[in-house]
């Protein structure tokens, strides 16, 4: 397939997005009107330019509202195509873009909006090139992609063909088959685009909230693969508009959208066939399944953590063998103390098993993401480490037992350290908090979701003492992985990025809670009143409201009568946070009930001074 | 009027929120239970600390979703009020609030609902209190004003009253007319918040987007006015969710909030009689009309201003009688030059003709805008100033020729700079623009509305290269004054606060730009591409493109024909940029078709590397 982005999805002038975006491998691109006028290259450079780059010029936006126009201004429309079709020749493109009418003034006469498309037409093909008409979702009589294409084929000429635009028809209800029976050498152009599904004026939800596809929850996939089922031999190119990608980076957002074009190809591999099967870019299949292996935690220092891990019930159970890194383990938890790693003291990676570790390894090259520079010694395990645009280091190894499980690189203990009392049944890890930045957190969604499969569950919204607390949370379909990745939108109080809390699961939260506490670990208290809400709304028994508040504990009971119990440690040195928990009769969310709570008790000067470094 | 607010509306801590609120003057409170719940105050200690700050705790919000439950289920809320009734007794307050129902599994049945209104009722009564229903704009079932009030009437006991809260109200489509008939002691509580008009899903809109009354466009106070002559003796009381104050400095929220208040109390002095009349504060009166009078540049160090004044046509017209400072003047322009201000080299302040000063001044102390602290020499006029929450000075001149008229200040200059030929022709000042931060920008609108009647236009957006800018233009409804507020969204670079544009109008914008070229002023140049588009949109003659492009003009034009012809110099000393603008034909907007030119043409490296200094 030939890969396009229009310039107006990057952010910056048009001479820089034109490098970003042949930098990041594209074929072609869209120019956006306005960034050519802004521009101080002439039509005729920005050719060159391209051609020097290796782009070609897809498609040319330089026009809306020339259909369902009062006959007696029509002439203006022609006066405007006209001199747009001038510059366009010297850019040396084939078709542009129109978009029906979305003024207040357009006229519901389809016979005149047909012929005057047909009009258009006859321009563009005097000039030897043609048009796409797209049906804008908000358009004020056109705004369905069957509509655009009865006007298409009223207009009935070989120049007038019919745009289609994957946002534009998810916005409208549309799927593929909306497409069913057009030609495809009647569709003219494809753009693509991705969307979190919001209830909200589509304009704005438009012109603010698009992203590439992957980071949003329409189905992009199943249009395209419509698109060229019809034979359609265009390029698939992406148009974004978005708030983040406004401020981003034109190079880091271009290396995204060229990802993100893979990973849409690598989908549509499942979803087309014949011809257009063998265009498409298929990568390595996702892991059969992603659970959680290990967190690691750099230690340069010799910190406090390992005190943390033997209050918290952890036992050492290995040393690696050829670093300076070793291995503690409670039940299924596993934690990994690097003294090597001078990134911390904080927790840097996450492990997890997903076979076929080759296939992953190979996936992420395929889709761009960029492998952790790391030294292997001989006969340690193959587990390649993958950065994701957070800067988290993910390490993927075999399953329990295979060459490359990731538990051979380690000699066991030498028998000193024995699991402790009661400290040997965790569960393992439930589930990582990863704060990232707003701007980080699509990209860092994108990864997640294109690597693994994980998905995406409904974005939540906590308020904390001094703003707001942005969740999504991400999990395997199949395994045990999830991660909660968490974007703070606190004014003045920037919270540290990466792993900023290790959530571990056990099957009796009292007595782990119990036991780390007996051992010195301090947790984060619930004030009284949060117990007296509780029973509120639960209407919870004396016995386990006393045992709740005895031991520092939080409570959530969903609608099914699944039950979470969980306590949190206070923050320790790296910024972070030990969270227990235990899930009772299914429950599998994440307590959001009791968040502001546990937010505000964070910010008790006490809390605070005392144990953040 | 009694004065309150929910705590809700500010950010911190309870315990924080408390403080500020009494420091701003607040005579009661309402409190939002996830802050008691969060706190680490017990409810008795927190209505010890309220009474110790004189504040009463005028409403309790501890509950949602107590009608339409399916009888089954009844008596968990029963249970549910009854435990956070033995809370509000410890709190003190006399009042809950309970909203709509807006569950999924809300029933519609106004005999059950009334009913179950009914048994809360009676389970408040034992307690020796009320409790106010309220329609949420996002109830299930209940979300007009009209029906709450209905199953209120239907409920039929006396600890059942009705809650109006403007933005539900407004938000669905409601004014006062709705309240006819209720009688003033079967309104139980009245919240009030304002919001911008938005086309989105009102519940975010509700929990984003409010605002205090004035600062944005609901007709808050036609809601109140009619609640006061129902004869409601309660408190008008805030309630305010939005992301901006979730972020703020909680005192800068209260005094803002305390501010909107009295204006709101303005306002209804206007709208109301009889007893709601004399419980209102009203301030001194708006001024009769509102005209730019000069831009104050403060020049501490004698820098390139003099030069760039004198190229733009202005001529040295006088100097202060008392103070380093001059006047120039180019016909209605004018420019104040302060060589004493320390904060420059950089436009800091804005004068304006605003009679009747006296009462402008008091006005902005009963709004409690903060004064400027200035001297004032032996016969000088008495030139009020004060301070915009963005730290912009304000002064205000009475009318030319009044005894404080601000030009009575200057001495006649001695006549070697006579007005250069085609120099003393300009009109004034058209407006300024004044950029501010996203946190500032709300205030910084009350401030100009509640202080000058100023009327905000409609938000408008651009388009930077690296980010967007967002725009409030407000407007004087008798007078010449104008003012642009913006806010730059744009990640990595951000700009210059403050005045960061002066635009001067003149009735000869190609004549004025040639002269100043001549004189050696450098203006921004537009690309070639942007007159080739300018032709495409309007067909423009040959002539006149011509000479815009020749003279570094922009052009826009409206459907009415009305016209704008305008010129930026490069950006000068100070970070600002001055236009010379020519409206013709009743044009009155600010040229947004060809800001995305005018933005991108600044970020040209010989633009910026050059002249910002």
């Amino acid at each position: 397939m030939r890969r396009g982005i229009a310039t107006v999805s990057l952010s910056g002038v048009l001479a820089d997005k034109l490098d970003a975006i042949a930098e990041a491998g594209f074929d072609g691109i869209e120019i956006f009107d306005n960034d050519l006028t802004a521009s101080p290259l002439s039509p005729t450079e920005v050719a060159r330019r391209c051609s020097d780059l290796g782009l070609t010029v897809d498609l040319f936006q330089p026009i809306r509202d020339i259909e369902g126009i009062e006959p007696a201004r029509f002439s203006d429309v022609l006066h405007r195509v006209r001199r747009k079709l001038e510059v366009m020749d010297q850019l040396g493109a084939r078709t542009f873009l129109a978009c029906s009418n979305a003024l207040p003034t357009a006229l519901d006469d389809p016979g005149l909006s047909a012929a005057q498309l047909h009009a258009v037409g006859e321009l563009a093909a005097d000039f030897g090139v043609t048009f796409a008409y797209e049906a804008l979702a908000w358009g004020r009589h056109v705004n369905r992609v069957g509509q655009a294409w009865s006007l298409v084929q009223r207009a009935d000429h070989p120049a007038v063909t019919l745009a289609v635009d994957t946002f534009h028809m998810l916005a409208r209800g549309d799927d593929g088959t909306a497409l069913a029976g057009i030609p495809g050498d009647r569709i003219g152009f494809l753009q693509v685009a991705d969307a979190p599904v919001l209830d909200m004026n589509v304009l704005e939800w438009s012109r603010h909230f698009r992203c590439f596809p992957g980071q949003g929850m329409l189905d992009v996939s199943g249009v395209v693969a419509a698109v060229l089922d019809t034979g359609y031999d265009g390029p698939l190119s992406l148009e974004v508009f978005s708030d983040v990608v406004r401020e981003a980076d034109p190079y880091v957002t271009a290396r995204d959208a060229m990802r993100s074009l893979l990973f849409l190809e690598d989908r549509l591999g499942a979803r087309v066939s014949g011809v257009a099967r063998e265009k498409v870019t298929v990568a390595p299949p996702l892991p059969a399944r992603t659970d959680a292996a290990f967190v690691e935690l750099a230690d340069p220092d010799r910190s406090e953590y390992p005190a943390l891990l033997t209050g918290l019930g952890f036992h050492l159970a290995g040393r690696h063998r050829s670093k300076p890194v070793t291995w503690w383990r409670n039940g299924g938890a596993n934690v990994v103390l690097n003294e090597r790693s001078a990134a911390g003291p904080a927790p840097t990676a996450l492990g997890l098993v997903a076979p076929d570790v080759a296939a992953v390894s190979e996936r992420a090259a395929n889709l761009l993401w960029p492998a952790v520079d790391r030294t292997r010694g001989e006969g340690e395990a193959d587990l390649p480490g993958i950065t994701s645009p957070s800067g988290l280091h993910v390490f993927v190894s075999a399953s329990p037992g295979e060459p490359d499980d990731w538990r051979r690189d380690f000699l066991p203990h030498d028998g000193t350290a024995e699991p402790q009392p009661g400290g040997n049944d965790w569960l393992g890890l439930d589930h990582v908090d990863v704060t990232v930045t707003a701007d980080d957190l699509n990209q860092e969604m994108s990864f997640f979701r294109t690597l693994f499969g994980l998905r995406p569950e409904d974005p939540e919204e906590y308020i904390q003492p001094h703003g707001r607390l942005r969740i999504r949370a991400l999990r395997a379909e199949q395994g045990d992985l999830r991660v909660a990745l968490q974007v703070s939108e606190a004014g003045s109080a920037p919270r540290r990025r990466g792993i900023t809390q290790l959530a571990f699961a056990t099957a009796d939260a009292v007595g782990a809670v119990r036991r780390a506490r007996a051992r010195g670990v301090e947790f984060l208290r619930p004030p009284a009143n949060y117990y007296a809400d509780l029973d509120a709304r639960f209407a919870l028994g004396t016995d386990l409201l006393t045992v709740l508040r005895e031991n520092d504990l939080f409570y959530d009971r969903n609608d099914e009568g699944g039950e979470l119990l969980h306590a949190y440690t206070l923050p320790v040195q790296g910024g972070f946070q030990v969270e227990l928990l235990e899930r009772r009769g299914g429950y599998s969310g994440y307590g959001a009930a009791d968040a502001h709570v546990r937010l505000a008790a964070l910010t008790a000067p006490t809390t605070v001074a005392s144990t953040v470094t």
